[in-house]
């Protein structure tokens, strides 16, 4: 790419690193950043290294923060007998964002997966069993409904369960507003097994 | 946004800005942005920096380049009196691309859009016009097949044939591959009035 300068190309190229960002739009992005404002290329440079710089894992959660403990842990508002777990910290941000779960979450930091040769320890398994020693109602199992995500929920729940303490797996079925011409035959099942009296 | 600490949620903000960059992929980025090594994070913000402050354009073509002139301009291979006018940088790297192209460039920086409120002065026309009390034996007008790159195709060519310098435009027409099937009626039309005896 010698018909762009070397600071272009180097640009494009860093770009290009990041997810879902092929060729043509790093090249897009990057022209774009040299028309922006100076104020704002040193702003959005300033929040990356800022970000990197100061977030790391809640110390209770494990979710990503800039506090030793996250916003949620901290907080005297919330239930911290309930602890829903979550792969990653988009996902906790999906239940926040319904704004009617007040229990803490717990953040695996990822799923069981023999195929990727993900195993139990490769995940915050051991940290989620440490918190079940404090008084604890109910661990609600949030894992994605793909195979790593019920590996792991089973996983989980054999752990869990001889605590005593209640476990739960969020509930798998139709989508609101999905159609059901245009849903696959195993969530169709899951729906009908999961089936609740009216 | 109260679930993320604010130095993430600082960063999906300015992240939200570039173009094509939703709420989504905003976060995605910036969870993985926060994961990446150190070294690349501070590549990634130091490329930034680097090409807002050096890019500049080109004196002589205006394209984008971090020297005075750019690397086109600048070299002895070229034919210099051959100049391809184009509306951005973009489109000149999509003919380098092809490396049959061995002239220089113009680019415009936009094209004349009065449904825009851009006229003949916002663009590089005068620059161009300048160009050519050089020794220039040819213009090919590459602007895009759009309503404005054809309107600035004519406005170029009126401007450039009291000179004598020859002036051409790229051919439009069905492109290589295309199935004529699913190509549109004018396109259709343009490489019927466009065809070349066999």
């Amino acid at each position: 790419m010698n018909y762009y300068s070397s600071q272009i190309t180097n640009l494009i190229e860093e770009l290009s690193k990041l997810p879902g960002i092929g060729a043509k739009s790093a090249q897009r992005l990057a022209f774009h950043i040299i028309n922006m404002p100076q104020e704002q290329v040193d702003r959005l440079s300033g929040a990356m290294v800022e970000a990197k710089r100061n977030v790391r894992y809640c110390k209770e959660c494990f979710t990503l923060t800039d506090q030793e403990l996250c916003p949620i842990c901290s907080s005297g508002g919330r239930d911290h007998q309930t602890i829903m777990v979550v792969e990653n910290s988009r996902d906790l941000a999906a239940y926040e964002k319904t704004g009617k779960y007040h229990g803490i979450y717990h953040v695996l930091h990822g799923a069981i997966s023999p195929m990727l040769g993900i195993g139990p320890g490769d995940i915050k398994l051991k940290e989620l069993i440490q918190r079940l020693q404090g008084e604890i109602k109910e661990v609600i199992i949030a894992t994605n409904s793909s195979l790593e995500g019920e590996t792991t929920a089973m996983y989980i729940s054999k752990l869990v369960k001889p605590t005593g303490i209640k476990v739960s797996r969020i509930a798998s079925g139709v989508p609101v507003g999905g159609d059901l011409e245009y849903i696959d035959e195993v969530t169709l099942l899951r729906a009908l097994e999961g089936r609740v009296e009216l």
